[in-house]
């Protein structure tokens, strides 16, 4: 059984951390800033010194291949280099350089392949400079309008398209992945489970399904002195009132439920003047369809009229829950019994490239523990002991793959 | 009994509605601005064309006075010039304009006074350029440092110093009030009891106590996805659960306590991340000390950590209860009976030149109705009808004043 050379994979997220390296040991990498480029640049840089076959397609997206003894549909592994603001050293690149660290050790190793293996980075995918999220694995896979994300501006005015142009990384769209047999994304994990319950490696099942809402009160605003209680019209005390009633229901669907109010504002925001409007979101999270069915009733049923204000409720967007390929979860899971990693099986409550990519081809991801839960921001921190646990899981899980598919013993 | 002349009025008042109109009917003038200089610049005109002796002291406070036959400490009447942003047309300049309207009257009648008889305008009540509201009743009254409030600085770095130099209204500090035989305040109730109750004029007895708390819960930053729900830390929950609290307990103090939630920030404010900081404010009046410090004792009485949060509860600024001349209420009282206008005896909510003044003299105010409670906005209203009522009360109240303090019958 091959095992991934750690010192080698520690060099790598070291090297690529100083690209866009902040202060306090984060990064902030936005999508085709100077920092990206950098980073990418030296990526196919290593991936050329390897003998890779490296393509770039029409939205920046970069393909490295190590050709297999037949020339068919390769499996992919690779997740994204790029960052959010003062964002952390492993979201996402670590899903690039475990995949560079197992191709490395093919090499290393004389390993002959049947069929070729890909390591791709998705260009885009944090949505932090250009929205949205996951724009360009969206792109190939349909979700997005391509034209429409062309014309996505960051905040300076500048848009995608003219900042792709700009980068150099505007290939054809020729080189666009068409046919894959497999797709495995290694990720860190962004929340505390494998941690608290000691767990190596977590195999990801499917990405939660999601309702996200925004719920406007109107109300009136007065003098925060001089009006009674009883004569007051305020959104604010309703919105305690109507958050009260969300969590004790929301609290009774499922305990896997997650749910969360992250953006409240309040107007005008004056400590004399009773507010005239309050707007919070909401954001649920479940794996079964049929809760967020059951949320969504739950938000629908809030009432339109209250203590002399109006109740608005307006489903900004959600996300049906997406299923992994559960073949592939199963040699995953087979991969850490061999290496003696512990597993669990989980579903991603984030977002990744994955859930688009999952719609054309036979998908799953590798989940590494994030130490107390953190991402998306500098204290982000996975152990380089816990990196390679994973590089290991994906390698043996690759191989094995393409054993598989060279054998058309595999699903597809 | 002598009456105002409402059309009189009705032209002062649309005329200074000149003075840094707004497009929807309302004022800006801010103090010591363009605009709020060119009200000053009119009223005294108005007043030395009435033969008025005009004064202004070291804060720019503005004294206008009718003599009586007696050179002995004089009746004030009068309130302040300057507004919010996009403040109405009644808040303050009503006080100074029926003032003014009491003394055209007199001079129109012939009344010769017994005692002098002064209309004030006082600088900076609103504190909306330079901070604190009643910045200069406040100097004249030894409640604030003359120095400090010198250095107080508007949005562009301009200090008040230097405004009032610029401004031509830097006058001695020998025309400072030191004795006065009363002051009254005619103002707008920015609140909606008086139109509520069909009530004419309000006989104000006091400005209620109050106590201005800011509450901070500090938790964690978390992705709402990944997070599972017993294992946050969610200030915007258990801000929730408080704010419940403090409004049922609040609830329970007494009917005509008023509290208000007014300021609320989240942070980072996000919609899929666990907020980890909520500050909100706490504002509550009343006319009973000892309902402030039940409130307060309520607000404190909160934990101080819950559900892994940590909570802060910091008194931003108290007012004790400011109890009026109940001699001076009763002789507006009278007056509201003489012209057969309806009144009722209530507090402010809201502060006011005549809380500070009244430390210094016999001291009492006036409220007129203010269409649907506004004040503070573009909306404020109130009828001309109503206006001229204000002045009628204001004029018969203070020629009584003066016979009683002629006659050494006053409280004095």
């Amino acid at each position: 059984m091959f095992k991934c050379n750690q010192s080698r994979l520690k060099d790598s997220i070291e090297q690529f951390s100083r690209f866009g390296a902040t202060d306090n040991g984060g990064v902030t990498r936005l999508s085709l800033s100077k920092e990206d480029l950098e980073a990418r640049d030296y990526f196919c840089e290593c991936c050329k010194n390897l003998g890779l076959d490296v393509r770039i397609d029409d939205m920046g997206n970069i393909y490295a291949t190590l050709p297999g003894k037949k020339d068919v549909p390769p499996i992919m592994m690779g997740s994204h280099l790029d960052s959010v603001v003062k964002g952390g050293r492993f979201d996402g690149v670590l899903g690039v350089l475990t995949a560079l660290e197992a191709v490395r050790t093919i090499i290393d190793n004389g390993i002959e392949l049947e069929i070729p293996l890909t390591i791709v980075n998705w260009t885009n995918e944090e949505g932090a400079r250009f929205d949205p999220a996951m724009m360009s694995s969206g792109v190939i896979t349909n979700k997005f309008d391509k034209e429409k994300m062309l014309q996505s501006t960051d905040k300076d005015g500048i848009t995608f398209k003219e900042a792709l142009k700009e980068s150099g990384y505007e290939g054809s769209i020729e080189n666009r992945l068409k046919e894959a047999a497999a797709f495995i994304e290694l990720h860190i994990e962004q929340g505390p489970i494998l941690e608290t319950e000691k767990v190596e490696i977590g195999v990801v099942e499917g990405v939660l399904g999601m309702c996200c809402y925004e719920v406007s009160i109107s109300g009136e605003s007065d003098h925060a002195g001089t009006t009674p209680m009883k004569m007051r019209k305020d959104p604010l005390f309703l919105a305690t009132k109507l958050i009260s009633i969300l969590i004790e229901q929301l609290g009774k669907v499922d305990e896997e439920l997650v749910y969360t109010i992250g953006r409240m504002n309040v107007t005008p925001n004056i400590h004399t003047v009773i507010p005239n409007k309050v707007v919070f979101t909401i954001d649920a999270r479940h794996k079964d369809p049929m809760k967020i069915i059951e949320v969504e009733q739950i938000i629908e049923a809030l009432p339109a009229e209250e203590a002399g204000c109006y109740i608005q409720k307006q489903k900004l967007w959600g996300r049906d829950t997406v299923v992994f390929e559960s073949e592939i979860c199963d040699e995953i899971e087979q991969a850490c019994d061999l290496h003696g990693y512990s597993s669990k099986r989980l579903y991603s409550g984030a977002g990744h490239n994955a859930q688009f990519i999952a719609s054309i081809t036979a998908t799953a991801m590798i989940f590494v523990p994030s130490i107390n839960g953190k991402s998306h921001c500098e204290e982000e921190e996975t152990s380089f002991e816990d990196c390679a646990k994973g590089a290991d899981v994906l390698l043996t899980t690759v191989l094995k793959l393409q054993t598989k598919f060279a054998k058309k013993e595999a699903f597809i």
